[in-house]
């Protein structure tokens, strides 16, 4: 005999396969629905997953996840043409800019070199990338994969690989974060133990 | 400019309605469905989501969720109809359940007594308790509402409403859980700082 009413259970099923769901988590989440929310709040949010699942596809430009193609950073005229980010996930590009700091495009590699993981170039967009800067309006490519193992060795693959084609490469500044407090911030990262020199050079 | 493309942007508004879910959790379960599900995959979890909605109501017995009514353990009948179980909330049936030591019937009373939430005995579903009293099959009626201050309080209002009725009223055993270790029993209860005579009149 199962424990919940059948259609419980399943909700219940399915919700366990979203991250950091266990069963409990699921119980709690089925029950607050059918306890809380009437059946149009329901509604609303069965809509919102199938509604993005139809709607967002992949910049044909850039990679980013958008429900209009170009992108609305590719399309966007304010915006910088000669300067690309190069971020691994779609979702890279909101950290980026919610700094408000940066006003060029960006470029989605769609993850990061791990050979362990069966991920070499050729599963990353770097193909595209190469190909938007035959056009020559590129001229600055800031590398911002993520700071460890992985993003750095896509940061210096893909430094090796843009240099030669006359682009000035830089990777974003790797420390404790400004505006924090000393004490907490971590010094296990090889950027912060660079030495001095190099620290007032990269200044 | 909002920070993702709309359909995302709603999506995790939506999901940041469920309980114990954040901003965060929120972008890593969109993502997570849009980056690893099928449509197909998400169309299951909608469906689920409207069909729990749709279907699940409440026994018009003991007022269980269920999809078909009377439910699964009031139609049973080999279930002892003579024991009533009484619980604040359909989902501790299965708490009970799980412990596969009880074979009689339920009653759900929705709630429990708080008088600084404004819940009062006319809030709870008494009403149908002393209904099904009437046709004088039940025996004895078991208090299971949680042991705390809100369990307690409508278990000593149901006691007294109950007894003069003429059926045995119990309450569930209150203490340390049997099987684990006494180190990491919790001696906060009442029921765990009743005196030895008590403890042995119990047994």
């Amino acid at each position: 005999m199962p424990d919940y009413a059948e259609p419980i259970t399943r909700l219940i099923q399915q919700l366990k396969r979203l991250p950091s769901v266990g069963q409990k988590s699921a119980e709690r989440m089925a029950f607050h629905i059918l306890n809380n929310w009437s059946k149009e709040e329901t509604g609303v949010l069965a809509e919102a997953l199938l509604d993005m699942k139809e709607k967002i596809g992949y910049c044909s430009v850039c990679n980013n996840i958008t429900d209009v193609d170009p992108c609305q950073y590719c399309s966007d005229p304010t915006r910088n043409p000669k300067l690309v980010c190069v971020v691994q996930q779609p979702h890279n590009i909101v950290a980026v800019e919610r700094t408000r700091q940066y006003d060029g495009a960006y470029h989605v590699l769609m993850g990061a070199l791990s050979p362990l993981s069966g991920v070499g170039p050729d599963q990353l967009k770097i193909k595209g990338l190469l190909e938007r800067m035959k056009a020559g309006v590129i001229e600055e490519i800031i590398l911002a994969t993520n700071p460890n193992v992985e993003g750095e060795a896509t940061a210096v693959y893909l430094s090796k690989l843009l240099k030669p084609l006359g682009v000035r490469v830089s990777r974003i500044a790797m420390g404790i974060p400004v505006g924090g407090d000393l004490d907490y911030g971590s010094f296990t990262s090889r950027a912060c133990r660079q030495d001095v020199s190099a620290a007032s050079q990269a200044v």
